[in-house]
This record gives structure tokens, sequence and C-alpha cells, in this order.
């Protein structure tokens, strides 16, 4: 009877979804599910079956948090008011427990899988896929020395790159946020779309794109216990900062080393880029002013410098990170692009902590371009546009 | 708040997992998630926070359903009794809701992103990674006229399949089944370790995995009304013939000409094969039987001919798929592997299906393998082991 029962849901999807006139199913539901759905204004009905629960409420990452209604037939349904274009991720509560919607595909973030739907950007193409050459992603796993274990990676590599066999091309290393992992650029970004895109009308040159698994734990390192410890403690501090410096590692004597034996790249420091959102932001200018023997190019997403090395206070240029904003021309003539952008919805704390970096880097006299994505959140559509402005500045 | 609750969650995740002494966190979960948590009789711990619910279940695809006990801390927990080895589907019922636990990851089964734990098999290495090459998984995009629709595929090259430019690959076509996607056999199955494991002791030949979406509704199809109609009504059995000859057309006329120009395969039917589990089986059968000019190896994994065809009778090896069970001499000749496997402990509704086609075989005298798979059910840990016997007999 189980195997009837999910023919009949192959079947149901396959045959029966049937929109309203104004709300249609959102392109983030699994096959043929009919809900959420979503009308032009970006309004999303949703719902889910829980006849026996007391409440059911709706919650945004980044938006709304709602009731929910009961209905005779043990749905709850609600509508939400417009919501910005973008990816949002969303859960129920019901009856105090944070579940996800089995209508929708499932992404990580918030540290567990968790639903998203999307609100399409009226007009925006560039993060769909198109009928144009398409790069392949690929799934990797290397065996990190750093780390001890083997690690799985994400590699995008542009159209061609299996018929042109001579051709080497630049690397973008581009990271994930909190709480989200190395499918994240792929799954959420559509960071493959991006630059199939960009590289369609020549926007943008072709490369490689690398995102890896985010966090790491030293081969060996006995996990510190933080119970009762508070955030912000030294202790937290110290755990946060060998995570960061495990990473760094892995990043620098594990991942490249690999990806530039694997992959035909041009393995110079000029011919290679990171960028990340967020906590990949933070990690992307620790690890490339580190290197700059080994990174040109230089991308903070809603996040950089961030609280391991700034906390809440302006960027000392003679002092932080090794100096190297002291002479503004040395460095210009290090770093082919330093890039910041943050959205203009992003919470005040997050974007006080961005526009802080672009002054002190101002009073430095430190070239870079500052971006900002107007109407978006500290989300992903704000991370589209951050990619789809920062790759045509590289290589 | 929100970005520190996410810090805290991850530095909680790298630096807190602590088991007791004898259940340990399950592989299949999140980082640093404490539960799901196995001991080594196959017992599994589980708990979701739900304070305020009435009732909460816990609901294994295929083995026990067990009511859960609240704590005072809001938890809701369980342990079970010993489950088989594998990868089990399971969600909770919380007030009437189904739902996953975000502290596993979600695969998508039951047209869902659903939890699995995954109990070890003792003493088995062959479906988990080692040190050995590896092959790399490839998502692919390719744009089907059939549908009408950019198709989503995974596609697993061999080791070594970049650097040795001149080498050309077998295929094999390997399906998921009812309620599953073509991510199933790469994140359920492992068939990625599986090949790596079998080729790194050269018990089978290298070969390229193609995993395609085995769902398809002809391009300009109007999707037929079903509301009302029972299973098995005329309706639905159009309904399902007509999704399994549009996807049959898509496999021939749009994915295997995909395949062959993207990859360097021999593109020939003595070197592609396809094999598919449950409905991937019902699908082998009748895309290979139908097209014995394009294959030659064919296996059908806890599921083969099937309700389409044969519903609950026996194989009429005069008439039955174009008559090709005719000749079993002529049969023998063209086909080079004709395959058939189930678990022990399967259902018995599916196992007669199996049993009644391997009997049906054998009185029409047509050479076959039948496999069965000890104490294991209609589930992954069955395919794994059928791939592992099926794949080094290819080729």
């Amino acid at each position: 009877m189980k195997l009837i029962g999910i023919v009949i849901l192959v079947l149901a999807s396959f045959c029966c979804a049937q929109g309203s006139s104004d709300f249609h199913p959102a392109e983030t539901n699994v096959w043929g599910a009919d809900y959420p759905r979503i009308d032009d204004a970006g309004r999303v009905q949703l719902r889910v079956k829980a006849p026996d629960a007391t409440t059911v409420k709706l919650n945004f990452w980044s938006g709304p948090k709602l009731d929910m209604e009961k209905q005779s037939d043990g749905f709850w349904t609600i509508t939400t008011p417009p919501l910005v274009p973008g990816l949002h991720y969303y859960v129920f509560n019901i009856d105090g427990a944070e579940v996800s919607d089995t209508n929708s595909r499932d992404y990580f973030g918030g540290g567990k899988y968790t639903s998203m739907v999307e609100v399409p950007e009226p007009g925006s193409t560039y993060y769909s896929i198109q009928d144009v050459p398409h790069g392949q992603v690929r799934e990797v796993w290397y065996n990190s020395k750093v780390t001890g274990t083997w690690r799985h990676a994400m590699v995008y590599l542009p159209p061609n790159y299996d018929t042109q066999v001579k051709v080497r091309y630049p690397v973008l290393y581009l990271q994930h946020g909190a709480g989200e992992d190395e499918t994240g650029w792929i799954r959420q970004g559509h960071a493959n779309f991006i630059l199939d895109n960009l590289m369609a009308t020549k926007s943008c040159k072709p490369m490689i794109l690398v995102m890896a698994y985010g966090y790491a734990r030293r081969a060996g390192q006995v996990p510190p216990d933080l119970t009762g410890k508070p955030f912000g403690s030294p202790e937290m501090m110290k755990a946060m900062q060998d995570m960061a410096a495990a990473f760094e590692d892995d990043v620098t004597q594990a991942l490249i080393p690999y990806v530039d034996s694997t992959f035909r790249t041009i393995p110079d420091r000029d011919h290679r880029a990171m960028a990340g959102l967020s906590m990949g932001g933070m990690q992307t200018f620790q690890i490339t002013l580190d290197h700059l023997d080994l990174f040109s190019y230089i991308g903070g997403f809603s996040g950089a410098g961030g609280m391991l090395v700034l906390g809440n206070r302006k960027l000392d240029a003679k002092t932080d990170y090794n100096g190297v904003f002291a002479d503004p021309a040395a460095f210009a003539k290090k770093v082919h692009l330093l890039w910041l952008g943050v959205g203009t919805k992003e919470p005040e704390r997050m974007r006080a902590g961005l526009l802080r970096l672009h002054d002190s880097l101002n009073e430095a006299h430190i070239q870079h371009v500052f971006y900002e994505s107007p109407g978006t959140d500290h989300e992903w559509q704000t991370w589209r546009r951050d990619l789809k402005d920062f790759a045509p500045r590289l290589f």
C-alpha cells in the first residue's frame, strides 16, 4: 500500500497541479506541490497539515512572523504581505516545534535543512537558467591533512572546459555564510547560472568557481567545552579563532593544492580571487590578507573584517591585517580589486560594520569598490547581485 | 541577534558534540548534531523539541511506528528497537503534522525532503568513502525537446577521466524509485563510492554513471484531472502510461544524445546498460526492451516489469515486451546481462512480483541472474548491494 500511495502522489504531482488565477506555485516547490503560491505582488500563500495542533506560526528568517489560521480540513493557511524579491528562509512553528515545509525544497541554512521560497525579481533573468552554454558543477572530495578528514567541495567549470583541453582558467574561491554550507552558492545562489549568463555575453572572463565547506577543526584537536560560556567570552572567541585558523590552513594547504593539481587552473596570485558572504566575507579577509602571495582579488559580501579582527571598532590601517593597508599605493599595486557590498535593507548592525570598514578604507586612501544592493536584506538576492557585479571585474 | 545565534550554533556544533558511552551521533546527522544517536546494536535514539505538542510519533517508512515520550525540557524522546543496517526514511508526526527532523540531513524521498538515519552495516566499507582514487559527480542540465524543459541529471565520471583524455567509457544509466529523484543514487545510494571502491580493486570496469530525473510530461501535454479517479482506474493508468512514454522518449531522444555528445562514451549498445530500483526497474524494463538497439545490459532492482505491463500476472514470453523473450537463444545472444534482485525482508507484495517474473523467465528459459539481498527491505541497503553485484558483471 505504501508504494501505491507514492505512485498516486507522483501522478497527482504531475497531473493535478493547478494554480488559481492570481497565485501560482513557487519555483522553489517540490515537483507538483501547489503550495507555496505567489502572486505578482510577491504575496505568498502557504499551508501545512497539522490537524491536531493548537497553534501554528509562519516565521521568515528575515521577514514577517505570522500566526496561521486553522481550516476545517486540518490545514493551516496564511497569505503573507508582499515580500521583497529573493530567496527567503522560513519555518513553521507547530506547537513549539520549528519544522520545515514539506512542500518546499530544503536548503542547508541556519545549521539545518530548512525551507525557502523564491519570490522572483520582475524582469531579472541573470540568475536563472537560460538557453546559453552551461558550465558543469562538480562534486569533489579532497583529503585534508589539516583536518584529517575527507572534505566535500563544489566546483563550477565553465562551458567548453572539457573540449578546450589546452585552456587554463583563473579561479574564484567563493564562500557561504554561517549556518550554510558548500552547496549554498549553487542551490541558493545560482552562481553557476549567473556565471553562465555573464560569460554568454562576454561580461566576465571564463573562470572556475570553487565552493568549500567553511568549517574546520584541526586534526586531533580536542573540542573545548563551551557549556555556560557566554557569547564573546574568551573561551568562545578562542574557539572561533581556532576554527578560522584551521579553515585558513585547510584552504591554503589542502584545497588550493588540490584544485591546482586537479583542474586546469592558472595557479598564480594574479589569477586567484576569493570572496564570501557574511561569515565567508570575514574568512575571505583573513585568508587573503594573510596570503597576498596567493590572492590578488578580494570580495566581502555583507561581511568583511568582522568581529574576530575588528569587533566594533574602526580599522587601524597601520596595524590591522599585518599592516597591509598602511601603504595605499603598495596595496593598490598588489591587490587588483578590493570589493565590498551590502544590501540597503540589511539590519543596521550589519550595515554599520560594512559602512565603518568602507569609511576606514576611504580614510586610509585604500582604493576599493563599495556596492549597495537596493532594497535587499541579509539574504541571497543581495549576494546574487554582488556576484553579478563582482565577477566581471575579475582577471 | 540572529547572526549571533547562528555563530553560537556553529561553534556549539563544533565544540560540544559529546556522545554517551554507548550511543554516538549518526553519520547522517547535520554537522555537530548530537541526535539521532546509534548504538552498536542498531538502536536509534531520537529527539525533537515540541514543548506545546500533545502527541509526537516517530514513523519509519519501513520500520517501527512509535510514540515518543515528552520530557520536562520540552523535548520528546525515544529509543527504537534495533534496526537492520541501512538508510531508513523517517518522519516525526507532531500533532498530526508529518515533518522531518532538523537534526538529520534531508533526502528527497516520498515526493518531499525527508529525514534518514544511517544504521551502519558492521564491517562493510564498500559504500563509504575510502582512500582510493575518486571519480567526480557532475551536475548537468540538458534541454529536452521531448518535455520542452531544462532537465537536471547527475553524472559520475570515473577516476582519471580528466587526465586520460583519449579513453572512452561505457555508460550505465541508473534510475531512482518513485518519490525519489536524480540525486538519490548519490545521496542515498553512494553509487559514486561503490564504483570508486570497485574500480580500486579492479572489480569492475571504469564506467560512467548517468542518473536522470525519472518523471516527464510531454511538451504541451495538458495534465489530466484525476480528481476522484481511483487507483487503477483507466484514467490513472493512462496518465501513468503517458508519463512512462514521455520519460522513455526523453531518455532515448534527449538524454542519450546529450550524454554521448558531452562525455567520452562508447556510444553503442554493447557499452550501454540501464538499471533502476523499484519504479526505476519498471522504467528500465520498458525502455531497454523497447530499445535493444540501444542497450545490452539490463538490471531490475526490487522492480522490473511492473504493473503497467504485467499487473499481477505472469509474463507471457511470446507476446509481452514485443516478444523479445520468445526466443531464448536469440535473447541470450542479444542481451549480455539480465539481472533481477530483491531483498528478503521486502514486503511480500513486492517480493511476489519479482519472484513471479523470475519464475516466468525460468519457464521461458531466459538466462538471467537472480540475487536476493539477505535481511534487507525495500530500502537503499538492498540497492547498494544490488549495484555492488551488478556493476562487476558489466562491459
